[in-house]
């Protein structure tokens, strides 16, 4: 068992020196806002502007995916200038076993170490703990396991993850749940469902318990499950409503279920969770996924596609889909992607990258990835301007086979 | 047999369609010229500037590898701006195999393809020949090969060799030559010498008979053989400077021979070949070789230890040799090499950057490699100011123990 367990059978943390920071920084925070500034009148897309002490993020947003730290292949300053990422993800699952707890908390938070200036937001482990960890072992408590790194033991509780994301810094803390897989059988839907909310109700405790880590705000956004089930995800969101929290977010979507789905669920769900509230659909998509799930109220989402497929030369760009790898592009020197504009989409050629990624060149996964997340940050900017000028749903219905298509 | 054959024995090089760009462009290439600037009083150090058709290298200079058309996990902006190189290396023997000659003459030569502006010196493909491909067989007329690739058959010949070295868009073209390994038994040193000899002499008349491809001028550098033994050493260097090349180049060195005997052969060397061309050490080496040559009197360097090492941890300061993955830089908060000035030097810590190399992070190789090369950079510009401030020697001999202490 690592030294490092969370959770009320082990109070460690609250004592322990990954909690000496706090109270050696005044505490200026404020409430993170939500001002919600235009609605679509032909669907439920919205846009508008979360506030947070790490500065604003306009809202529909993608969330690139840092797992460790760091948003693969791409330097921060990237991120910023020619991304234009407003906010980025951390994982408290591979954060918490490297670099671990104590070097974050050492350094002041994720922000001061990977120099990040931006709001982050943690998922609270509980996704990777189910699909990356080895003999876990899941109770009313929380979740044993192993680590996939070393196979050393530790266990997550709801209230140790708090902790832990408190100590690593995020802007937006994610409750710990259970993500059920898809298919899943009705009763452990339920049961599964019902062991979440009572963890939520033990997260929430364990935030109005303790104060930001870093002297900036954090805040909990609760997740509603219920798998593909309308009156579990019902119960679900009603529940979730009920907390009060500055922010909502649907879990257990896009884990395999067809499309058709996980956008019934989201729409059902939408129509419950507060309308003064961001919503965040985690783990979604395809740029078409998108798009319909703006158009069903979501405002924020994040996604390892747009960078993973990236490192195996899947493109996705202004134009459609491109498998960059594809005999093809092999003499098109033209450029990725003229219309987003930028550094990469603009001065690389499609050839050369062809060559770059069937050769393993590290530029190549570089480049992809400097593409494929410039386009989503430009789509999901491209229907906020369209949600402001009251375009959107027809916009929408002609991007989605343009931006899904395969050339 | 590959359709991609090279040589006297195949001419198709000189009618097929990669010789179709010649003709097309005017030619307004002008001799590349080398201005002597500044000689040191207390060595053989020098200052110069190197004037191309794609801008100046003031030399000395290291000059980056870019093997397939890309300085690994480099973006060609970041080349420019932060690393501030002033001339990349290709490599024959992979481009010729990947992207192929026909693709790089479609896009109009490497820089046009790569997005790279500044000059490109491409060595000849022959020490690649021994050193990855297989069943090589040597001859009088060239060397056959199989791809490391797919295992196709391939002729590299001297007239090759340029042919391709001009299709490719080299501004500085190598010479073919056999790097001889270390040790080298005296009576092999002596006819590959020879043989080396040979082929320089067909590489000068190729070129004597064939164009620049792409309307800028490019040169060509011989290359002095002879392995470890003075009087080959002498013989190849007497050889190598009668024949009033542009530039002369010093190859067979770095190849597992004691740094004395790099020296010794490099004094002599310089010694003979004339002061009013740049002399370029090939595949030389650690920062200590490169100050330890400079004051013998070269002027160009290459070599693939600070990118290859960057991606395994190795990094040069203006401090010492660090390895980043030692526990003892788990908690160093400091930037990387705060001296050094530049993006990744000052914006990365060191217990960031480790954190990324244990975990395999893509931006680890690239934050590794940029603190690299800038460092190498910054070495060879502070030893120019020191020849150009008459301070070299003493400098030099303050800075040796410096740069190679491990930290």
């Amino acid at each position: 068992m690592s030294s490092i367990d969370c959770g009320p059978s082990n109070r460690r943390l609250s004592r322990g020196p990954w909690s000496v920071v706090r109270g050696l920084f005044p505490i200026f925070a404020r409430l993170m806002t939500f001002n919600l500034i235009a609605k679509d009148t032909k669907s439920s897309a919205r846009a508008g502007v979360i506030t947070t002490d790490h500065g604003e993020i306009k809202t529909p947003i993608f969330m690139p995916v840092g797992t460790a730290g760091s948003v693969k292949a791409v330097h921060q300053r990237e991120l910023e200038t020619d991304i234009q990422a407003q906010i980025i993800l951390g994982n408290t699952y591979h954060l918490y076993l490297r670099p671990g707890i104590p070097l974050l908390q050492k350094a002041g938070g994720l922000h001061r170490f990977n120099g990040w200036t931006r709001p982050i937001l943690t998922d609270s482990g509980g996704y990777q703990v189910y699909s990356l960890a080895e003999n876990r072992k899941i109770s009313e408590e929380g979740v044993a396991f192993k680590s996939h790194i070393d196979g050393s033991s530790h266990v997550f509780t709801p209230e140790g993850v708090i902790d832990i994301q408190r100590a690593i810094g995020a802007d937006i803390i994610m409750a710990f749940d259970e993500c059920t897989p898809y298919p899943c059988e009705y009763g452990y839907a339920r049961n599964s469902m019902e062991l979440t909310h009572r963890w939520l109700t033990r997260c929430i405790q364990r935030m109005n318990e303790t104060s930001p880590a870093y002297g900036y705000e954090q805040v909990l956004f609760p997740i509603v499950q219920g798998s593909t089930y309308r009156d579990l995800r019902q119960r679900s969101a009603e529940f979730v409503a009920e907390q009060g929290q500055p922010g909502n977010a649907i879990g257990g979507l896009s884990v395999g279920e067809p499309s058709e789905d996980m956008y019934e669920m989201t729409s059902l769900v939408c129509g419950i969770l507060p309308q003064d509230k961001p919503r965040y659909l985690m783990g979604v998509g395809t740029p078409e996924n998108i798009l319909e799930c703006i158009a069903l109220g979501i405002d924020m989402f994040d996604c390892v596609m747009p960078t993973r497929n990236a490192r195996n030369g899947m493109l996705f760009t202004s134009e459609g889909i491109i498998n960059i790898r594809n005999e093809k592009w092999k003499d098109d020197l033209s450029p990725l992607d003229a219309r987003l504009g930028g550094y990469a989409s603009t001065f690389y050629s499609k050839a050369y990258l062809r060559h770059l990624i069937i050769s393993k060149e590290i530029l190549g996964a570089q480049i992809a990835t400097l593409q494929n997340l410039t386009f989503y940050l430009w789509l999901v900017n491209q229907a906020r301007e369209r949600i402001l000028d009251g375009t959107f749903a027809a916009w929408k219905d002609q991007m989605v086979p343009i931006v899904s298509r395969r050339l």
